[in-house]
C-alpha cells in the first residue's frame, strides 16, 4: 500500500495489460477473478492468437495440456513473458514454484507454473528431503476437489458420480508424480522415489497432500518443525498450523502445512494444504508474474482466507 | 431361501433373539436396521442391563467405547455369547474379521468387532502380507465419511466444520492402528510397523484405505492380483474390482479392493472401500453372529450395495 | 410372505419377466436394481427392440423422452403390457400412481409411470383438493436431487455446478406442472391452477415437495390431518410423520407426508418427500408392474428405507 | 480509493473503531473477517461489557438471541451508535435494510439488522408490493445453508443430519414471517400476508427464497421487470441476472434477483439469492455501520462473489 501510494503521487500508476489464453476454463475463469482486483495488473482476454503478445506485457496460458504447450513454444520467441498453467512445459521452461525458485523466476522470461498436487507436496517435503531429514523413499497421498477434474463436464466429474464417497484415480503414473520426484531430486542430494496416489473428494475446491517419509536417525519432530519454520520464515504464503483443513483456505493463495512424527515407526507425516484453483493454480501464476513484472509477489493476492 | 421355506413347513422357523445395547448410536441404530429383516434373527433393545442377557441368545454392545468394555467384562460371565463393537476389548477377545479368523469366531463365546479402519487395512494388506510379498513397513492412508466421528454433535461433526473440505486427524497414535499392526504381525512372519493418518471427509458413510507397501523382489502386479484373488475366492464379502469407490457400496455389507504395482518404484498400492457402518461395524457383527450361533454367514447382510 | 409360501407348497413359484429398454439410464437402472431381489419378477434387459415383447410377460420403458413414447405406441398394439416411465404418454396411457388410480393400472394394458414431482405433489395434495378443504389455486415449490437431472454429463449437473448451493429451474412450463395441474383438476371439482417451480439442491437422492394452499372457511389442523390419514390409511407406503426430511427415503419406496395449518393466513402447507428414483420412478413402476401382473403391490419394494 | 488516497496525503487517515460483541459465534467471525480488510473501519473485539462502548465510535452485537437484545438496550443510552444482528429489537429499532431505509439508517443512532430470510424476501418482493403489481397474499419459500441454523453444535446441524438430503422446518410461525410481513405491509398500502416455510440445505453458505405472488390485472413480465429495474438501480449491491444460483454469491454482499411471470396462471416468481451470512447478516452489518458513519456504503465490503 505504502508503495502504492507513493508512486501514485510522484507518477500515474503503471497498470500491466497480461493476455489470458484460456479464460473459460475453471484456471482461466480463477486468473479474470484474481487479475480484476489486482491493483497493478490488468487482463486482456483474447483467443488463442499469437500475435496478441504484442500489445501486452505478458501472457497468461490456461489452455487444455497439450494445446497450451504448442502456443507456449511459439510464443517463446517473442519478447514478451510467458506464464503456462499447464503441465506441457514444465520440464522445459523455468519451474514456477517461488518459494524454491524466487530469484531464478524473477528473471526468467517463460515460466511453467507447477500443478496443484506438486505444488502442495513440495512445499510440503522440500525443506526436509533438502535438509537430509529423511530417506528418499516417499509415499504422497492426495485428495483433490472436483475442480480439479476440470470444467468440462464428463460421466467422472459429474455430481452423482463424484458426490458423497470417495475414489482413488490413477494411482501409477499420473504426470504430477514425475514433476514432485524431478524437484525432490534437485532439492535433496540424489534420487527420490516418490509414489503418489489422487483421490478424487466431493467438495469443489481444495486440495490435500498427506506425505509420509522415512525419518534418518537423529531426526524427530523438533527437527522437523524447525527445518520447517526456517524454511518458511518470510514466505508471504505458507504458514505452519495446528489443526490443517482445505476449508480453511478456500479463495486463498496460501499454504498450510502441519507435520506429525512418529517415532516408534521413524516416520514423518506432512500434510499440505491449498486451494487447488489459487495456490495451486491461478493464485500462484499471478505470484509468478508478480515476479517477473517486478511488482511486490503477494499484489493482488488474497492471503487470509476469503472466508472459512 | 430354501432352507427357510423348509424349515417353515417341517417346524416352526428358530429365531434367535439378539439383545442390541445402545441401540441409539450410529452402528446401534444400523444394528436394529439390520435385524429388522434378518430371517433368523430379532432384536431386542434394550438399556445395559446385565439381566437382560438371560433371556436372549446373543448380546450384542454397541456402548460408548470405555463404558462398553465394562459391560462386556460383567457378561463374560454368563453363558450368552457376546460381540463387542467397542475398541476395548480388541486385545483380550476372539478378534471378529471373519476373513482372518472364521473358524475361531464360529466357535467363541466372546467376540470384539474390529475398527472400521482395521477391517478395510487388514482385507487390504492381510494376504501380502501373509504371503511375504511386501516389507512388513507400511503406510495407509484412511479417509472416512463423518459418520464415522459418530454421532453426538461436537464442534468436529458439525456440517459447517465436516463440509466442502478435508482434513487428517490424529495421525499418531490411533488407535486402529495398533489394532492392525497386531493383526498384520500375526499374520506376517514377524513384527509389522504401520504408519497410519484418518481424514474426515465429506460424506456420511463410507470408507477407504490406501495402503502403500514396499514390494519384496520378484514380486508384481501378477503376484499380487493372484494372492488377492485365490484369498478371497469363496468370500461372500470381498471383492476385486476395476474402479474402486465407497460410493457404490452404501448400505452394502461387501469391500471392494482393487490394488496397483509400481514396478520402478518397487511399490504396491492396495485400495479397500467399505460402507464404515455395515463392513466396519454393525454388519461384520451380524456376520459374526451368524458363524456364531450357526446360521449362513450372510443371513439378513445386504451383499449387493443397496443402491449406487 | 404368507402368499408366497402358499404358492411354494402347492406349485412352483411363477417368474414373470420384465423387458427393461434403457437400462443404463438412472431410472433404467435402478429399476434393475430393484429386479435384483423381486422375488416374482426378473429382468431381461434389452435395447429397444420391438421385437423383444414376444418373449417377455411386461416391458418398462426408461428410454429418453421422445424416444421412449414412440417405443410405446409401437408396442401398445402388442398384447404385452407395457410401463412407460418417460413423459410422453402421460395423457394418453392410464396414468400410474396407485394410489389414486389401483384400479385402473390392474385392469390396464399401458400405463404411464408419474413423473417424479408430480408423484409427491399429488400425494401431497389430491386428497384435501378431493374433500374441498383448500381454493384450486396452488403454489408448488419442488426440491430434487441432482439426479433428477438424469446421466448424461452436462453443464448443470457436473459437480462444481450443482454443488456447494441451490438454484431455481424452468419455473414456468416445467411439463410436471401440467401434469400435477390435470390430475388435480380430476380429482376436484373443477379446474385446479398449479404454481410449479422445480429447484436444484445438492444431493444425489431425494426430492420434496412444499405445496402451499388456501384454506376454506371451516377447515384446519384437525380437518387436514384427518382427510390425510383417511386418505392414507392402509397405503402401503405413504405415511404422515413428525420431521420430514428426505434422507430418510433413501432407496425406499415410501413416501413421507407432514401438514401444517397457519390458522391465521387461512394456509395448509403440505411436504411430501420421496427418493425420486424409487417412488419417483422405478419403484413406482414396479409397484404399477406389480398390480399389471396381479402380484401383491409391495412386492420386491423396499417399505423400510434402505437406511437414514 | 481516489477518497482515501486524497485523505492519506492531507491528513492521516481516521479509522473508526467497532466493538464486536459476539466475535465468536458464524455472524460475529464473518464481521471480524470483513473489518479485518475495511479500510476505515478496525474491529475490536471483546466480551459484553457495557462500558466499552465509551472507547470505540460503533458497537456492532453478535451475540445470541435473547442476550443481544438486553445488552443492546443497556447500550441505548450510551452515545455510541449500535447495530445489533439479532431479532430481538427489530420491532423497536430503525430496521436496517438500506435498500428501503437508507435515509433513515444513516440518521440513527440504534439500528436492528435484518434477519437472513427477510433480507431476501423483502429484496424481493418490495418493489412488487410497493408498485401494487401483486395481491398482498404472498407465499415464500426459504432454502438456507447450514451456517444459518448456527455454530453450536446440534442435533440438527450435524453433518449426518443435514448432509445429502433437504428438510423443512418451522413452517408456521418462525420470527422471519412477522418481520417479512410488517415490512411489507409499510411499504404496501395495507396488510400483507406471507406464508413463510424454511428448510434446511446441504450446503455451508447460501440463502435462497423463492416468492410467489398473485398477479393483479394488467400486470405482467414486462412491468414486474420494469418495477424492479427501476428499483434497484444505482444499487450497489442487488443485480437482476438470468440463472440465479447461491453458489455465485459465496463471500459476496450481492442479492442476486430473478422473475418470472406465469400468464396463465396470474402469478409471479421472484427468486432472491444471498450469501446469508454476508448480505444477509454481518455484510449488512457493515453496510450500515459504514452508511451510520458517514462512509461510503460500500466500503470494505465485496460486491464481485469471492469466487464462484
Amino acid at each position: 500500500m505504502c508503495i502504492l501510494l507513493h508512486m501514485s503521487v510522484l507518477a500515474p500508476p503503471a497498470v500491466a495489460t497480461a493476455a489470458v489464453f484460456g479464460s473459460t476454463g475453471l484456471a482461466g475463469r480463477e486468473l479474470m477473478r484474481l487479475l480484476a482486483s489486482h491493483p497493478r495488473m490488468r487482463a486482456v482476454a483474447c483467443a488463442a492468437d499469437t500475435r496478441a503478445p504484442a500489445r501486452c506485457d505478458l501472457v497468461l496460458l490456461a489452455l487444455p495440456h497439450g494445446v497450451s504447450g504448442e502456443v507456449g513454444r511459439e510464443l517463446a520467441g517473442a519478447r514478451v513473458p510467458v506464464i503456462d498453467l499447464s503441465a506441457d512445459l514444465r520440464g522445459e521452461w523455468q519451474y514456477g514454484l517461488p518459494e524454491l525458485h524466487r530469484a531464478a523466476i524473477a528473471g526468467a522470461r517463460q515460466v511453467a507454473n507447477p500443478g496443484c498436487y506438486a505444488t502442495a507436496a513440495l512445499l510440503a517435503l522440500a525443506p526436509i528431503v533438502a535438509a537430509g531429514l529423511v530417506e528418499p523413499d516417499l509415499v504422497v497421498d492426495g485428495k483433490s476437489g472436483v475442480s480439479g477434474a476440470g470444467k468440462t463436464p464428463t460421466e467422472r466429474n459429474s455430481f452423482c458420480a463424484a458426490a458423497e464417497g470417495i475414489a482413488p484415480y490413477q494411482p501409477v503414473g499420473h504426470h504430477h508424480q514425475l514433476e514432485i520426484e524431478a524437484q525432490l531430486s534437485e532439492v535433496g542430494s540424489g534420487p527420490v522415489s516418490v509414489t503418489f496416489t489422487p483421490h478424487l473428494a466431493p467438495f469443489t475446491r481444495g486440495l490435500l497432500v498427506t506425505a509420509y517419509a522415512p525419518l534418518r536417525p537423529g531426526a524427530g519432530q523438533a527437527e522437523v518443525e524447525a527445518v520447517l519454520l526456517g524454511a518458511y520464515r518470510g514466505e508471504p504464503f505458507v504458514r505452519l498450523v495446528d489443526g490443517v483443513r482445505t476449508q480453511a483456505l478456500r479463495g486463498s493463495n496460501l499454504c498450510h502445512l502441519q507435520a506429525w512424527v512418529d517415532p516408534e515407526r521413524s516416520r514423518v507425516i506432512v500434510a499440505a494444504a491449498i486451494d487447488n484453483l489459487v495456490k495451486g493454480a491461478a493464485g500462484q501464476a499471478v505470484q509468478n508474474a508478480n515476479l517477473m513484472l517486478g511488482l511486490d509477489e503477494t499484489m493482488g493476492l488474497p492471503g487470509e482466507p476469503a472466508w472459512l
